[in-house]
């Protein structure tokens, strides 16, 4: 199937059916790709980090983990993965109000409003903007609790596959983040690569 | 103001207007209560722990500590704490699938049944049931990220003090959990105490 590019600081939904997955490449190695998951049949069902950490007793998920939704349900898997790094799980996506806390004039791009355009661009709806899955965003967790917000460390052309474990719309938003690091100290939104890979019929 | 005692494993939701508070007491020190906050204004604006997390930089909430709304507002302050533990921001409240997903038979209490009860009682309505705050709940983090689930170490009498800091709904769950021992070795629910703490007037 043919690949699709998503510009720096843009979103994209793809559906997935039961058995697809699709391949994400961080072209740029810097890029963070901020990522949901929401059951076609009723998207009231979406991938809980909250569900998720509970359920693989971990903060960061890892290759052969899966992604659960808010109904415990198996929802994706992370079947590979080649980042050195971690992702994470545990910021909100980046919104109006974050950008206003920094000072930025309005109308800067988000990682939200990408999700809720991505959403309603593909026929779905939505209530609320889930807790994403912030691929290759590297959170450092402390002794003490402290988070940190660092530089990702994944390379360029490291790759995830998230393979669907039901009929899923997935939503990416490659984040426009300019303002902290966390696409890298130069602070540049930068496109990624998606690929679905249609499971091979039996 | 009356003292209202939250049965173990039921839950009670309380308007609190800005500037009130809302005291927490931990009767018998094992028993762990899910917070939630929602802005009376619009329900669509709740304490979110993903957001919090970013703006406190850690993963547990200390005295002093503000909770943040989705929209990044503050919306709560940990006025009080006598608890040596932590609180847990990081699990899901518990739900029917966790208890089907432990072979329990249906109809087992939930603190997402008892979110949804008491809000609904109170007059409020929700399209969805956020992650919670979940006061003397024992989740210790590894350097791996491997999350734990203990019993609390809080004690009989530990009390939290919650200061509203805009028009907030409260609601409060003492979990019924009774298959882990999140609520102490003996995995039995037993009520709490709660006080409004009304703002003297200036």
């Amino acid at each position: 199937m043919a690949i699709t590019e998503i510009p720096g600081g843009h979103g994209w939904a793809v559906p997935l059916a039961v058995g697809d997955a699709v391949r994400l490449v961080n072209t740029f190695g810097s890029q963070v790709v901020d990522t949901w998951a929401l059951a076609r049949h009723d998207t009231s069902e979406y991938l809980s980090v909250e569900h998720t950490r509970r359920m693989i007793a971990n903060l960061f998920p890892g290759q052969g983990d899966i992604f659960y939704s808010n109904r415990r349900s198996k929802m994706l898997s992370l079947e590979k993965d080649t980042a050195p790094g971690r992702h994470d799980m545990l910021f909100a996506c980046c919104d109006k109000w974050l950008y206003q806390h920094y000072g930025c004039a309005p109308g800067h791009r988000t990682c939200r409003d990408n999700f809720l355009q991505a959403l309603f661009a593909a026929g779905f709806d939505a209530n609320f903007v889930p807790n994403p899955v912030n691929l290759w965003m590297n959170i450092p967790v402390s002794a003490d609790g402290h988070v940190g917000i660092e530089p990702p460390v994944s390379r360029p052309g490291d790759e995830v596959v998230l393979r669907a474990l039901m009929d899923v719309l997935v939503v990416f938003s490659a984040c426009p983040m300019d303002v902290t690091p966390i696409n890298g100290p130069d602070r540049t939104p930068r496109p990624v690569y998606a690929e679905v890979l249609v499971q091979a019929a039996s």
